[in-house]
């Protein structure tokens, strides 16, 4: 069977390292191009030294030069930017899996207004598909543009919809509690990301308007089909490289039990590969999860203040990143859906 | 002048080895006994190589013995044994000063509910004097017995209080997220506590029913003016050594502005000098008091849900036990509050 | 074409979870049984939370039991413990491949000297091959007990042999200095591998007379081709979960250049896919092993005082314990080498 | 009394921090300035959260304006910037006490040969004064330039010195292996120091001709009454903030033992307060001189290679920098050597 040939963009960051990982080992995908334009020319092992042997060099993300060896682009570009790629790339009949956040938000007044600049390419917006395979897996099917589910609105909005789905909790009051790795912040080279200023310290930050909330939100509204829901998030980062942990407080419907939460989970999950429900009670940990594509919940009932408190871990690199992409890619391909991802 | 002669019970966990470092340097204290039932009889440098060459040595927990050459004794010792404790020594006229759970809740009841055994000694409870100086100062001056507050207590009241008695937020809805290094837990041999489990891992961790909830919301209460407020407290487990931070999250009241927060606050605590409020808007960070005795507040409002957003940073073993053991014993003894903790 | 067929004994510590992740995804193996004394009769997710939903139970270490439905064993088992069951094992007809150090000194006497205990099984040493395919592929092929190298001596043996066997280095005055993750501890519920401990520490241990001092030192005699070799081997304790790195140095021989080194390693391992050969001066760093099966070496030559200087890098869980096994087994059974492992 | 009025170059480094850490709380001294060109007019609160409230601005670094209101300047400058402003400041009659490598070797052409640039201040070289007070107390009394020792070397120097002196070991072929924690790289806002590339990492570096060989030969040849001592040295950099770790190797002299060692290490720091000489056998371990200005050391005698093995351990930045700068400071002014110390 012929492969999925697959084109990296912005490859020299973690997310582009960790989308290596993954394809080199994928049965039905290979990698015909890596960009980086920093180290365009270089191999791949002078970025990533694991790969010494590799024979694969970064080029410069010239749609022209790269589009005809692919079949796919992966972006892991900062936002802006990836537009700019999707646009040429789409023309030329590739299918793009977009990890920055351009095209997740429906509302180009919500992006204009976390992202602080116009949306660069507003026409592109009605056909991207929200790249959260476990709820959007029909409409991922020959996607040719998909906006992969950010980090923390994928440990946020997995464990949440089912639940408002199912009017098991009210849509007002929900509040959200992040801890993330500092990969999570990218391969960034600033102050407050050097080791001595983040290891052994721990602290919230963007506790008001994080880019990451109107995903959020917009996810949120349509589960509870509503047009509009206000919530908190509230990030923080922890001195790890790898996980997102998420602790979620919703007020619960009259008459809710830890029983029926779990018949409502077994019901949208049961047969998820990447979704792992706990038993009752039982809380999620990052590690668990580690450098695998799957999202753990956990979900317990507070009876004394009718909250339903529910825990959620993945790998931000992975689910929340590049094994999203590489799921949502193989869904739109018609391949098996795990394929490089086990 | 003489100084006070403290006997540290339980001096071989975590608690005692920071007593130690406190204490040590401490103008106008000595320690005149460390009790360690388990390593009684050996130099302290046999637990704490870093104290090689100090001459004193882990005796046996004996009130007897050890009352005559004191004058304090500070209980770093389990819940339930700590009052077991605390009694002879009041009467043989020693003064109390317990970092224990045991006389913190004022009803018994309580105590029962959550440590799931009967209190071992109601008839000191009405004695006892909460350790929480900011908030009970006056009633620490010549106290015999002081229940200081808990670690997550400590960081989750001190910026709570201010806000209940003003008013300013409604006392229902609220939500603590806390994080905390794993010192937290004790000095604790136990499979979830070794390196490999903690390191690279995060999660939540009793989320329902945590010990530390009946003694928040108690305080919460007095604040508050009620008999009882019920919250959600949801500790997490982080990879660090020292250090809480937490995230704390109520309903504004009506008209509330982010400067009448900073006046509250500066109205508080503008003239303590172990409590440090941020400028409006920004969060903590657990090592901007590593190793201090200092409570970091930060605060912010968050307009599209009318959230009132706090995080608080302690040390959980200065601020949270024991330099809150000696800032309470400074007090009780009439020297000077901030000796040996700066 | 028919699966080996694989038993894991003593699969609940972190060199059996690493087999299990590594087998699980191996496309010519399957696991028919793992073995706990202490977890037998439960799921395998009680112990690794990742494999929730994974059908499959601990059992006890019954050879009687288990044998029948297994071509291969490996055993995680305790030293001693682990040639109790070979014996059983290999007289089912059971190929065994011991991660343990049972069967890597052909020593009785050094097994006793470092050991402290008689060997439990001399019988099978001559039969034993040791278990680094790298030097001893072709006495793998078809081998029935292998004894799998050791942590230590992999991440040493492999880049000093290569020296040894050409005359570059003498073979007196080599001294190795590595530092092991604390996972190389093994699961070990003990105070100093509690989290607090360890975490912003580091520390050399065992630094005359480690067990796996006779190991190196009979591997390095072979290569020299000498009966014996005294070397200097200081292992150290550091934060992290896995890895190794060793820092070896030696006497270059007379008009040794950085060129011939460079040479050498081509010659011995420029095919082998499992050793990465860096660029002359670099230094290896444990990250670009992580859980890999690879083992990263580098050279230097140091004028001002005529030493080589070699570093290595390999992941302790993997090319240091589980990976080598399964690289073994597939020697043994004639499948291809990599298989499972990339 | 008066105290000694001190200001601080080159302040907003890790270095600075924790001379403002010391400093602050020196019964005998006070800081009249803290100079930063990158953060001049900032409080210091700005940089280091820790000290919202206090009262004290970052400075230029202008001579002119900052040496009427100073005794002492402790310089943690980059090497060469140091020397330029040690000139001017001892003009002005200050003392100086430089933290950076500018007048440690007392050879010039060393100096180029590893700095790459020639001295900036040979002139001063006579005059300046190695600042490791165990070793050269008293030419520190009123000496006026301290070239403070650099943190690698004074953990290697400060153990190996009186094993030199009495000719316990030959002066040929000592091998060092350290391990620092990432502060030792300084403040850098650089890629390999940022959090993901530094956790779950551990690797030498600088494996030949590092900067501090030179230092370390220096007063290793001094101690063996020789011009000139040719060793190695191994600077390893592990994920952990503050510490170093050094084990260094050497031929033990005909008929040495153990208890010889020990009487050696007895004669010479028997009475050093900052000094602590483990009991036999022993190894130190970096977390028990965290935030202190110990230096621990312990020995063992391999009696198989006739080596003996001594491994150190110092807080980088106490006694390998700021802390030490404070000790050199106290001599040189005739106060309590210990003062701000402990």
């Amino acid at each position: 069977m012929k492969k999925i040939r697959v084109a990296v963009f912005g490859a020299a960051g973690y997310a582009g390292e960790e989308l290596l990982r993954i394809l080199l080992r994928h049965p039905q995908a290979e990698i015909t191009a890596v960009t980086s334009r920093k180290n365009a020319g270089e191999p791949v092992a002078n970025v990533f030294p694991r790969y010494t042997g590799l024979d694969l060099n970064f080029v410069m993300p010239d749609v022209a030069a790269v589009s005809p060896q692919c079949d796919a682009a992966i972006l892991a570009l900062p936002h802006g930017l990836a537009a700019e790629y999707a646009k040429p790339l789409l023309e030329a009949g590739i299918r793009v899996f977009d990890i920055s956040a351009d095209f997740r938000l429906r509302s180009t007044a919500k992006y204009q207004e976390y992202y602080k600049t116009e949306h660069p390419a507003p026409e592109l917006l009605k056909e991207a598909v929200y790249g959260l395979p476990e709820l959007y897996r029909e409409q991922l099917r020959n996607a040719r543009l998909v906006a992969c589910a950010g980090c923390y609105p994928t440990s946020s909005i997995l464990p949440t919809v089912p639940l408002l789905r199912a009017g098991a909790v009210k849509k007002e009051g929900i509040v959200i509690c992040s801890c993330s790795g500092v990969t999570g912040a990218g391969r960034k080279v600033d102050l407050p990301y050097i080791f001595p200023e983040c290891n052994e310290s721990l602290k919230a930050y963007g506790v008001v308007g994080h880019r990451h909330l109107p995903e959020i939100e917009q996810e949120f509204a349509v589960a509870a089909g509503v047009p509009e829901v206000a919530i908190n998030f509230i990030p923080h980062l922890a001195p790890f490289n790898r996980g997102i942990n998420s602790t979620i407080l919703y007020d619960a419907a009259p008459g809710l039990t830890l029983e029926r939460i779990g018949e409502i989970y077994a019901e949208a999950y049961g047969k998820e590969q990447f979704i792992r429900i706990l038993p009752a009670k039982r809380t999620c940990d990052t590690k668990y999860v580690f450098m695998t594509n799957c999202c753990e919940i956990g979900y317990n009932l507070d009876p004394h203040t009718n909250k339903v408190i529910v825990t959620s871990a993945i790998d931000n690199l992975t689910k929340g990143a590049a094994g999203q992409a590489v799921q949502c890619m193989n869904i739109a391909f018609g391949i098996e859906e795990a394929a490089g991802l086990i």
